[in-house]
């Protein structure tokens, strides 16, 4: 893209940081880790660095870090009724999803449809915490354990769920808890030692890292679902198939990079406050959605009464701004935010996404103004000519 | 690695073709392809470029190409019982595959273990053809169709099969052919449209593209495998998550360089010949496994009297030569080759495999001589010795 373009859409991909660039094209040449000889070693040294620099990002143990090909690879591994302990089999016989989770985690992975359950979240887009109490009295654990899934923060509105008291419920409940920490990791202190979650999901290319690659970190390796991906005995056996090489030392070093920059995630804060101001300026009556919730520092996902959110996203686009009307949508078609809907806000006209990141400056801002102020005019002039 | 070393472990991983490396870097900023604005949509002509030079590789269709994170991922999604057509499920009731298949379509993929029935092969390697046609035959539809997956060449000894042959027998038979290009694409020409397979699996890096991606090429997508990974739209539905962006580019630079290689192969069958030439010559009581039957151009799979593979193996890698002794071993520790067994030759001290492509010259097979001339010398010294 041309330096002039202005690239706020970090949540849907964040550029990949220098580090990783070069921490990447260090491994391009690397053999495969699984081979004996001097390069097959060299190589195997590469992925250990990674996953000891993924680990120290969460508070993590290197040994319970499981490369996968990414966080959706790492949900359907994680949500399945079939688990391991040892040569041992563990059911989980239900799983439990949250309204505004990733389509990764609401597809409910290898559970059959009838054994999810989805529960709602309150207009401030947290989750419903009574419901998730009642329904996990509810569970016969006769059947299996209760298996609960739920974001850590939200793509779209960057909204923080209260993982610590999700946490508490679950535990109190017998159950596991996988939390999606995709768009939280790197932008929350997140520690899985400290009882956080039993699982985590995490993605390289959300904190800088290259496309293709993430993990499943476990808070200890007692228990593990049975492998979606079976062949050689990669990951010890948790998932087969050669490593991606490159991309795991890009996410290592990404992981390096965004572990440093959260002390200085109040300058990112400050940036997005000051997306929101000019919002709040040139569109008195915008809503934000998620504002009343702790939410990520690099996001805001606000509606322009009268504006279709995916009309408005074209000409911040033309106008060189790249941001988003909801969350990328895989199919390249641009279809209602399900965030929106679970939040109750159904019926508006969708929203556009603002997330930023290390590199976001003055410029990019400028060009946010810029571009707003565009849309607000002629949003003007219709309403003139209507 | 420094240059003084000689890699001949093609088979485990091709290094990085120049092409493939410039494709990739090329991708390392690419966005998020399932975005919508400027940057998201550069992103997906990356992928959709690849796309047909992968295509193009096996004489597929473009849109009949779904990328993976490497030919593990596709054989687990390939090898499973639940098909869809359209909305309607086609059910699979057994796989056959072959005793000397690679791990990843020896774990059956998603098939329960006791629907997986392993066919033989004879001493040179070749399928067992008549056991394969009266397990066809003895095959009830009415449980459901038959799904036979076999490699097109060995991954140790390079045997090539008879696919043709297996083509006409799984049809005549209503059945479902997954062929394992894997170690053949690039090697071998292969033509999906004239009915080689029903579907292909093929892996980047040995091709000499990038690790952590791959492909299932369908010769037709009316019927396709219910999906792994479950998430986004992604890949028409077949496979969730973000595209791993720059090993999918690079891929198709392999393949387009694969592709064009293809007509040079000659040379690569002279050079395997001279190592073959000097195996013969340094130990004349030496056996190369499957040098009766058709096989790649690139691959020699010899066992050495009197030494164990595996010490072999660490001597050349001592003397700055990098083979194998058998496959890469996913867990790092070498063990029986379940190739060398299937063939009924698992009484050996076990092979080694020297694998080469488009890069080895002169330098890397003098290196090979001067090892296996030290390696045979120790052999003597040791034989007088006793």
């Amino acid at each position: 893209m041309a330096a002039t373009r202005a690239y706020l859409d970090y949540n849907a991909s964040a550029p990949l940081l220098p580090e990783a660039r070069a921490a990447m094209v260090a491994a391009l040449d690397a053999a495969n880790p699984s081979s004996v000889h001097a390069e097959g070693r060299a190589a195997r040294r590469l992925i250990e660095d990674a996953r000891r620099d993924v680990a120290r990002l969460v508070n993590a143990r290197p040994e319970h870090v499981v490369f996968t090909s990414g966080a959706t690879e790492a949900a359907s591994t994680l949500l399945t009724c079939d688990w391991q302990m040892g040569r041992g089999a563990i059911r989980m016989s239900h799983l439990y999803v949250c309204e505004a989770d990733h389509p990764c985690l609401l597809s409910g992975g290898r559970f059959p449809a009838a054994q999810v359950t989805r529960l709602g979240v309150d207009r401030n887009g947290i989750a419903d915490l009574e419901a998730l109490t009642s329904a996990l009295l509810a569970h016969d654990k006769t059947e299996g354990l209760p298996l609960v899934a739920i974001h850590a923060a939200n793509n779209e509105t960057g909204v923080i769920q209260p993982i610590d008291r999700i946490a508490g419920i679950v535990k109190e409940a017998g159950g596991v808890l996988v939390v999606d920490a995709v768009q939280a990791s790197g932008r929350i202190p997140i520690d899985i030692s400290a009882g956080y979650a039993d699982y985590l999901i995490l993605s390289s290319h959300k904190i800088g890292g290259p496309k293709g690659v993430g993990a499943i970190v476990a808070q200890a390796d007692l228990m593990m679902p049975k492998p979606l991906i079976n062949g050689g005995g990669q990951e010890k056996g948790h998932r087969a198939g050669t490593e991606n090489l490159p991309g795991i030392a890009g996410f290592g070093a990404a992981a390096r990079a965004a572990l440093a920059a959260l002390e200085h995630i109040g300058a990112i804060a400050r940036c997005r406050d000051e997306v929101e101001a000019i919002v709040r300026k040139l569109v008195p009556d915008a809503e934000i959605f998620g504002a009343a919730s702790p939410r990520l520092a690099n996001t805001t996902f606000f509606a322009i009464p009268g504006i279709k959110a995916e009309t408005a996203q074209i000409a911040f686009d033309l106008a060189g701004v790249a941001l988003s009307a909801g969350s990328a949508c895989s199919s390249g078609k641009v279809g209602p935010s399900h965030v929106l809907k679970a939040m109750g806000h159904g019926d508006s006209l969708g929203a556009l996404r603002v997330s930023i990141g290390r590199a976001t400056g003055v410029e990019e801002i400028e060009a946010f103004r810029a571009a707003l102020a565009g849309v607000v005019a002629r949003r003007a002039g219709k309403e003139k000519a209507a």
